[in-house]
């Protein structure tokens, strides 16, 4: 009788989007990955599988997790969540089956898996069926106030991290109530987040920066910004609190 | 005549506590580097330095700085900032002539640089005199958050940072009125914390992770904590939000 070891999913968090700023630990274990996974938009190559181009084992065996949905259904609509539901299901029982046999598979994760990541809704489903580990990695907010070369926070700094996807109230409650901003999840937000940064008077602290890290990375004042931003744009206010 | 090229400053993230969790930027400038500075707390080796031991060319040249004072004098005694100030413009002018003179220089940072870090008052005070280049660390509370092995936000959750030098009144505001919370600096203020989280009635759902990434790494939950915490701890209370 052979008894197989259970192989380990392993989600690996790439940083920002530079690939040397994934961790040493993340790029051993994406050069050495037999097994890859990674979350795409339908018909595209996607951007966490991009960043390792060039990394692979030649033999290595990819598995593209195609969401069903993204902008199509409103997220409050009950179909969005059976949808995704699904499919979260879908991928779960694939990656348990191959550690279950015996394989190492790594799941490439944008950012750091565990703030806001996709990877979330696979851990917690494989969460006590087989071993899961989680290497985190440089936020791509961390990401953005690095490329507008100025610390998000001094000493006794509060910082508020939100998404525009909340209400304008909200966001504009927040806005006032906090030293350092950092919004994420803004692309056709962006409107309604400029009006809940004015309600609270501090546009002219604000900067947008898209793509961070990455080649197409740009930083431009709030003030100066056109109205529609992609996904993977962040709202920052820097923090002025005390320093010697 | 011979003009000499002036070097860069690096202020290089190391990550929460692990050497492989630096990126691979981080670890090529660290191995390659003829210049290395860091903080310390004198008569210590200091955490960056043994984090990069057996990393460092054998030619490497040292330059340790050493505060000055840490918790001898309060923060809003006005010879804190006086001591401390004093120090920052000491090293900045020695590290602002080693680049002068045409030396790069890597400078270690917990964390990331941007983020309460050290690195930024020499930042602010080399900026314009010499090139200054910050590389991005994965922060201290994405290693925690990774040791709890528990995602630190869902869907529109908001996630508010804070640190434990706030007043107490001010904290248990801060914690009754966010989905997700990361609290900095504790060390001598858990006592405050621990009667803020309480007031929120939140004290079931907080964490409190010592040395996270490091050897030491301790997770364990408020409610069984001791009075007294390591100051590099991170309390965390885990975002409930929306998940299909």
């Amino acid at each position: 009788m052979t008894v197989v070891a259970t192989g380990t999913v392993h989600g690996v968090g790439l940083g920002p989007g530079a690939a040397d700023l994934m961790s040493v630990r993340a790029d051993r274990l994406v050069r050495g990955a037999r097994h890859l996974a990674y979350f795409r938009k339908a018909g595209r190559t996607g951007r966490a599988r991009r960043l390792v181009d060039g990394m692979l084992r030649p033999d290595v065996i990819e598995f593209a997790m195609d969401y069903p949905v993204t902008t199509e259904i409103a997220v409050d609509d009950p179909a969005y969540n059976e949808r995704l539901s699904a499919f979260y299901a879908d991928c779960t029982r694939h990656l348990a089956g191959l550690a279950g046999g015996g394989a190492d598979v790594v799941v490439l994760c944008e950012g750091d898996p565990f703030f806001y990541g996709s990877f979330m809704h696979l851990h917690s489903r494989l969460a006590g069926r087989v071993p899961v580990v989680v290497v985190p990695g440089v936020t791509g907010m961390s990401g953005a106030w690095t490329a507008t070369d100025r610390p998000i926070t001094w000493g006794d700094d509060v910082l508020t991290i939100a998404t525009a996807t909340l209400p304008e109230a909200e966001l504009a409650r927040r806005i006032a109530d906090t030293d350092a901003l950092v919004v994420m999840k803004i692309g056709r937000h962006l409107p309604k987040l400029r009006r809940a940064v004015a309600a609270s008077g501090r546009t002219q602290a604000a900067w947008l920066v898209e793509y961070a890290a990455m080649p197409e990375q740009r930083v431009t004042p709030l003030a100066e910004a056109a109205d529609e931003a992609p996904y993977f744009s962040i709202l920052l206010i820097h923090g002025q609190g005390r320093r010697p």
